[in-house]
């Protein structure tokens, strides 16, 4: 007995891929994949299900709370559907740590959940291509990175008229602020740099000055924050962000003491001349997490401006499976949001570098109209091998008794570009 | 605060994918989805997340049932993990049935779940290639349908030694018990017929005279089955079984009244010589499900005599979306089945197809060695570029202290074919 009359909507915050759906989302992971292969980096993949509790032991995240898909198993186990990646690359380094070749060049393009409210960009279940550098050391890292950034936004016909990529260092943010005697605010500096770039000037300085009391946060920061008083460090934080005046120059002059920050001021003009980086002390990355280094990319649509995808160095990744401090740098990339990233500046649809690679997932589709089913032999046996070697497909009529006519327009309505009727 | 000192092995009966593993999985994959794109068939994906009643819907499943990974989410939705693909391929052509252009040649290639004992080459997380045709007659579809499968393993490179294609049409089975008196014990023989490659001719035969008392059952079927006491009757069906003699005979001459297997019979020896087929009266494929015809793939390997992959007809598959019935056929092949099927016969180490394949994902690797950190700049902007056109990839050794040789058997020890100084 079959109950019937279900509902046909996908499980709330997911999406189905019907073919014309899937043809873009495939032709941003072959385009990710083909990229992180040519620049030496391997591919590998955890399973979606994982121990809760490595979730939860990264306490204050909303990602191991409130957010976290988790169930008992029907043997009492506690399992997770992974919300990020990142726990589960540690999990496998940890495990063969000795046999491990470092560096490691490892990417991983997995689906990722997290219990949320539905809205635009943000889903219950979304695709992210995770890119990391295991055990190399600073600069050369940065500066591969980084070079894999670029790489990855130019496969897909991007250049500096779309984005930008904006670069900083946590130290050299700090060295800046003790400089200018702030170090007591860094919280507050930190906190307000990293929502600069979605708040006007007027609000942010208005925010440096007096802060919000601010109640049902989940970083445990002070709410009762002091503000700054100084008009000189506000000059100096007003220099800083809108790089500009003696505060910024002494941002870059410091910066020298940083030799993976030296290395992509000097190098990353000369190395993707078609693209636009830029160090940008706004650039935080979220409170916690990163240690140092950290990079973002910034969608220039007038229309949409925002942080596409970002990453950073993260040098305390292994301690949750007791390994070996690990130096490790990153980045996440999202499908929706490169989904949309690109058909807001017209690069998919219409776009010939998409257009040439989904004619290899939807190949030309030749109509063969028989005159009757003895002549399937000859369908299939001559023509349909002559088909595969041209690199096309094919569609049989088997309504022998219509109209030739009638024929040949269900055959193109089916989408055939050519039809070819068989004596 | 960070717990540390979890264990490093993934979730029980799931897979991690070390970059070795990976690529063997992707080369299957890849396989499957250029070996399809070929024939005309579209790639579709749909969540893991499924509403758990669709499955439960299916009484008498185990998938559904106590084998079914299903949980409240935090909105208090009854969802599951997908432990096959069919109800979600009926939901998205129940959804659209209107809009959709008919006949849909669909593949996904999703992973699915099952709760059980992980066994040899059953776990708890696998993935499998569904390929379906909705809305084709019968005929066309069973030979397009065989057409696939055969395309399939030939794109693997395995012909008639390693396996053969074995296929069946239940209407026809009918047919000849009722020939043979024998529709009362259908169920019986239908039963035994199931398994009867895993057990003696003598075991079968006994079981048909005297069926074992059977609990413990989720098919609901008699447990005080009545065994056949005729000898006519079994030796009518020890010929049918071992295809000789007039009762099969008898079987080729009511396939006839089946233009499907009749075409079949016809060209699948013209289409495909390096392959073997074969009409075969034990191909059932389970007891519920099919409607029709079944088909069945058989590894010949000595040593592990086994049902590779199956499929088949089944009309009933959009009832529970109340859409109108849809002729459907398809077959699933899972990926742990494929793989150790591939290297049971050394189809992939060691492999030149394989290799070749490979070599794309894991490109040469050229070491290099600068002199000092100045020669990045020309390792970035003239080398890299180079070996990019050439198709192969770098490590560079930042070690500028040690000696060359030192350095040189460093470069090799992390797998580069080649080393070059740079000046």
């Amino acid at each position: 007995m079959t109950v019937t009359g279900f509902p046909t909507n996908p499980y709330k915050g997911t999406r189905d891929f019907y073919p014309e759906d899937l043809i873009k989302r495939d032709y941003i992971f072959d385009t990710w994949r083909q990229t992180l292969v040519e620049l030496g980096f391997s591919q590998y993949e955890t399973s979606l299900l994982e121990n809760a509790d490595i979730y939860i032991a990264k306490s204050g995240s909303e990602l191991g709370g409130s957010q976290l898909y988790n169930f008992k198993d029907k043997g009492d186990r506690f399992v997770a559907l992974r919300p990020e990646q990142t726990p589960s690359l540690a999990r496998l380094v940890a495990a063969r740590y000795k046999q491990l070749r470092f560096p490691l060049r490892w990417f991983s393009i997995p689906n990722c959940f997290r219990y949320e409210r539905p809205q635009k960009g943000r889903l219950r279940e979304h695709w992210q291509l995770n890119v990391d550098i295991l055990g190399l050391e600073a600069g050369a890292a940065e500066l591969e990175l980084i070079n894999v950034l670029a790489s990855v936004y130019k496969a897909f016909g991007v250049d500096k008229n779309h984005f930008k990529l904006m670069y900083n260092h946590r130290r050299l943010l700090d060295d800046w602020l003790e400089d200018y005697d702030l170090t007591a605010h860094k919280e507050l500096v930190y906190r307000v740099l990293d929502d600069w770039f979605k708040k006007s000037l007027d609000e942010n300085i208005s925010e440096l000055r007096s802060p919000a009391t601010r109640g049902n946060e989940t970083d445990n920061s002070n709410s009762n924050e002091v503000g700054i008083a100084d008009n000189d460090q506000i000059q100096a934080l007003i220099e800083l962000t809108s790089q500009t005046g003696p505060a910024f120059d002494k941002y870059l002059h410091l910066s020298q003491n940083y030799p993976e920050i030296d290395l992509l001021q000097k190098l990353t003009p000369k190395l993707h001349p078609t693209l636009e980086f830029e160090l940008n002390p706004c650039i935080i990355r979220g409170i916690a997490y990163y240690t140092g280094f950290v990079v973002e990319a910034f969608d220039k649509h007038p229309g949409n401006p925002r942080a596409l995808n970002g990453g950073g160095r993260y040098d305390n990744l292994m301690e949750i499976f007791d390994a070996p401090p690990t130096p490790a740098i990153g980045f996440g990339m999202g499908d929706v949001t490169m989904l949309s990233f690109l058909e807001n500046w017209g690069l998919l649809e219409g776009c010939e570098q998409f257009e040439n690679w989904a004619l290899l997932r939807q190949p030309i589709r030749v109509g063969l109209l028989p005159k009757t089913p003895a002549n399937l032999e000859k369908i299939y046996l001559d023509i349909i091998p002559n088909l595969r070697n041209l690199g096309k497909t094919w569609e049989i009529d088997y309504d022998y008794h219509r109209s030739p006519n009638k024929r040949y327009e269900s055959m193109k309505k089916k989408g055939c570009a050519e039809v070819i009727e068989i004596f």
